[in-house]
């Protein structure tokens, strides 16, 4: 078999436990010098759990058959950070035809990173494909990580023992263990990666400007009256300071590390930037500025990626986190709504700043809140990671244009659901966005409304909806069960209320209460009062006419209290 | 003679060409090690010019001789900067008993800071005072800069040539030129040294707080949202950024130059500020702190002239200079009025920010804005040298509790109400501040109201008032002579503005116009109008009673576009 060609599917970026990135892809012939210089890294230690002798070198013919296999009965992962290696694993078919013995070696500064559970995970996936049913091990003893990775991995493990090496023997076949240690792997991974984002201990703005028309003016001041926690870093090659703060010619001059790389330039200079981010170390990039040209952003993310290094848009209107311990506000958005429990994505930059502006008149407060833009990396799906298990986030709501990755998408809102509720906006039903199309899995409405359905999102047609649900959703409380009580001071109303509710499949606790057209507060209050405390009284709907002679507020005031 | 014991009123802090300081004082036998010093940072060409050899080295004798000298017959003053002699100028009397022959050398890197005419100025006072009624010199004809510095002097000169020197000679009798060349002198010295603390290029914040209720939050928050052009730099040795800005343990961390160091510290820690600052090299450093104790405060303002930095305060507000190329907002005001062309001075903090919002809230724009606090250094007298030469500011506005200098401030006073008019409110007629006792010369307030009307001061009773007359400066020419003419719409009010003016020493221009109670809009406007146009009409006034019919606001606009 020819060992250039392997599966393409066996390719991907995967996201580390600390929320870093590697690619993932089969070894080729073409590995031998990386492989080599990659062993040469490797300490005396690593090396000697790997080969269990000291091996220092790499002989030729070692070199050759370790990067040269056949994708089959033979087949090694490499995972690379830019262009070296920093992990390999791999596994030979034995005698028996249906088992292979696998191992790996993870490079001395990259262990603890999740990189041994990661390749044993597609390792594990590839060996499925290609007919195989056990994977079996030899590890020493003393290799603690190593024991670790197999017993957390959630397989049934045989073991034996034998002169100081471990022997480990476990059938490939899904279990229900080893699918939730993978997604549970993913998701704090993921939600780790989000978090690095949205938590960054300092911003480096490249493209930050002096003129008051320009994104970079926008962004700065944005960051800067948000009182950011860290310092912020205005790069400029022209000016010696902007907005007050010393700017620098490059983000490489920066005389600190840089969490997060914000890029407010024209898109013909970013492919520049991304190399001075990369060679800086910058951990996330968050493009606001505009790119169309779809191979470039390709070509961007796809580096980053390589790097290690997440990219949130390009188009983004920016990321916030209104965390007191954090206070970043890192988008061009001229007014934000206030501090909450609420999480917020979005796509386009544009209604981005129209949700937030109405955020802020509607009182509904933010936790965190992500425009994304192209999503070219980070996405929705990111996001209910991230909310999954921020303590910061009650309630969830989602502006959506397409779906990325449908299913997962459906998978992640399902379990996220069960804690947080999820409200969703999803337009762009008859209009496709072409520029989009190479993000997007294209949706048809039937199904979306089934995913929804399904998921337990709560789907809701408009921006006003959005906020009516969030709004009810941020500040009352669940209900236990379907069971609603109706109590109003109109019979009438009460009534076409009791029917709203069956029509929605929920129940009548009993008879609408009516107080009377003629009731004042407290006689009102006090029939809110004694049905709430009822206990086959899931929920309350209270229905009110503003009686002539008596100013609504003051019953108002009465029910607030009641 | 003790060579120790010269006259203490020759001492003296002198600002420089460039508006620095240096302190200067007559040579006593202790300065040997210094001059010593001094000699050997002379450039070989320097040691030339003054000694019309080579002379690399002092001898001993020689070093005795120049350093221990009598403070009559043979005087020489140093010009310390810090702990070292920068300059060094003497005469010694001749034969003749009248005369003395005036020598002096500045160190290279100070030559071109005007330190030959001030040690000229301030030895032929000297001399004058010992009975001396010439001064000659000899000057290489080659030495052009000294041969300038005799020439510009503004004394009556005879020069004789021969094998290349110069022999000059001339009267000390202070001529009205070289009174004038000494007083541009000054004039020019101190305003640009208050222009080196209103335009600095980079501003260090000591002090800065992350604290929203500390004054060090408070000053880089204006700091921040003037858009001051350069880079502001917090200094925190707790945190590493302030306000989203990289934050430096120390001023001498900063990895720059620092103009202006505003201090927000406590007095305590006050002492250990000002040495890092000079060790920095900070030009000008502003005090808001307050500081009590009135020796801590002399000792840091004669260090810190002595090492020739500028002091404004301690217990300032602050400064302000509006320049759109500046935008410097150094205060701890809350609310700041918007660019115009008035320059305020004044003293205490907390007024400075009554009156600062009253200016915003009545529309006073201002140029530049200093509030001096207990005038420890920088004065009043200061500001009114900077704004003589200032093209921004046309309206000067005092508001003074106390004189530090009434002699020079009639004397500047004075010069600058030629051009720009300058009102003035004086408190404290009846309170005395007794903190303020060390640096106030008691005036009392017949004196008060003299030194203003000799000076042509314009002076009010009252914020209301100041704000008043500045309002009318600001936004109307001056009238060119006293010729005033009434025109209003209520006979009664125009002979009573007339019967005002007449009191006040203007003169009638032509008997009050009255366009009648009932006339309209246009008829007013066309009034003042034909008025305004009379060429025998220096100054308007337009009275007005609002008619029934009719509101004020249309009168207003036909009136304004008369």
């Amino acid at each position: 078999m020819d060992p250039y060609d392997y599966p393409r599917h066996w390719e991907a970026d995967v996201v580390l436990s600390d929320g870093g990135t590697v690619h993932l892809r089969p070894i080729t012939p073409d590995d031998a010098d990386r492989l080599l210089a990659f062993h040469g890294r490797l300490s005396e230690r690593t090396r000697y759990f790997r080969y269990f002798g000291p091996y220092p070198r790499m002989p030729q013919r070692d070199l050759e058959r370790f990067s040269t296999v056949d994708h089959s009965d033979r087949v090694a992962f490499v995972a690379m950070l830019g262009h070296d290696i920093v992990a390999v694993g791999r596994y030979d078919r034995l005698h028996d035809g249906e088992s292979a013995e696998v191992a790996f070696v993870v490079e001395d500064p990259h262990q603890g990173r999740g990189l041994g559970s990661i390749l044993l995970e597609h390792l594990a996936a590839a060996a499925r494909e290609s007919g195989l049913t056990r994977f079996v091990a030899e590890v020493l003893a003393e290799n603690g990580q190593m024991v670790r990775v197999f017993r957390d991995a959630g397989y049934q493990i045989a073991r034996s023992f034998e002169e100081g090496t471990l022997h480990l023997e476990f059938a490939l076949d899904p279990t229900a263990q080893s699918v939730a240690v993978a997604r549970s792997r993913e998701q704090a991974a993921e939600a780790r990666s989000v978090r690095n984002l949205l938590t960054p201990r300092s911003v480096a703005l490249i493209g930050a400007s002096t003129d008051h028309a320009k994104i970079g003016h926008a962004v700065l001041t944005n960051l800067l009256v948000a009182d950011f926690a860290g310092p912020v870093y205005p790069v400029n090659p022209e000016h010696r300071s902007v907005r007050g703060v010393r700017a620098y010619a490059s983000v490489l001059d920066i005389p600190d590390d840089v969490d997060l790389a914000v890029v407010a330039i024209p898109a013909a200079g970013i492919e520049d930037v991304l190399d001075a981010c990369l060679a800086k170390g910058v951990k996330a990039l968050l493009v606001v500025s505009t790119v169309v040209d779809r191979d470039a952003e390709r070509r961007l993310v796809s580096q980053a990626r390589a790097h290690g290094m997440r990219v949130v848009g390009p188009n983004a209107l920016g990321v916030v986190n209104t965390d007191p311990e954090v206070r970043l506000n890192a988008t061009l958005a001229p007014k934000l709504p206030g501090r909450g429990r609420t999480g917020f994505f979005c796509q386009s930059g544009a209604l981005g700043i129209a949700i937030l502006a109405t955020a802020a008149e509607r009182g509904l407060g933010l936790s965190t809140f992500v425009s994304a833009g192209n999503r070219a990396d980070v996405s929705g799906n990111d996001l209910l990671q991230y909310w999954a298990d921020d303590p910061a986030t009650d309630v969830v709501l989602l502006y959506l244009e397409s779906f990325g990755n449908p299913r997962k998408f459906a998978r992640l809102a399902r379990r996220l659901g069960r804690h947080k509720p999820i409200v969703a906006v999803k337009t762009g039903r008859h209009a496709v966005n072409p520029g989009m199309a190479g993000f997007a899995v294209p949706v048809d409405e039937a199904s979306v409304q089934s995913l929804f359905e399904q998921t337990g999102v709560i789907r809701v047609e408009s921006l006003g909806q959005l906020f009516d649900t969030a709004l009810l959703l941020a500040h009352q409380p669940l209900p236990a069960g379907p069971r609603v009580a109706v109590v109003g001071n109109s019979n009438a109303i009460g009534l076409l209320a009791a029917d709203a509710l069956l029509s929605q499949g929920l129940e009548l606790a009993r008879e609408p209460v009516d107080v009377g057209a003629h009731a004042g507060p407290e006689e009102f209050a006090e029939a809110v009062r004694s049905t709430a405390q009822c206990t086959d009284v899931d929920a309350l709907v209270v229905v009110f006419v503003p009686p002539i002679a008596m100013p609504a507020a003051v019953y108002a005031k009465a029910l607030r209290e009641a």
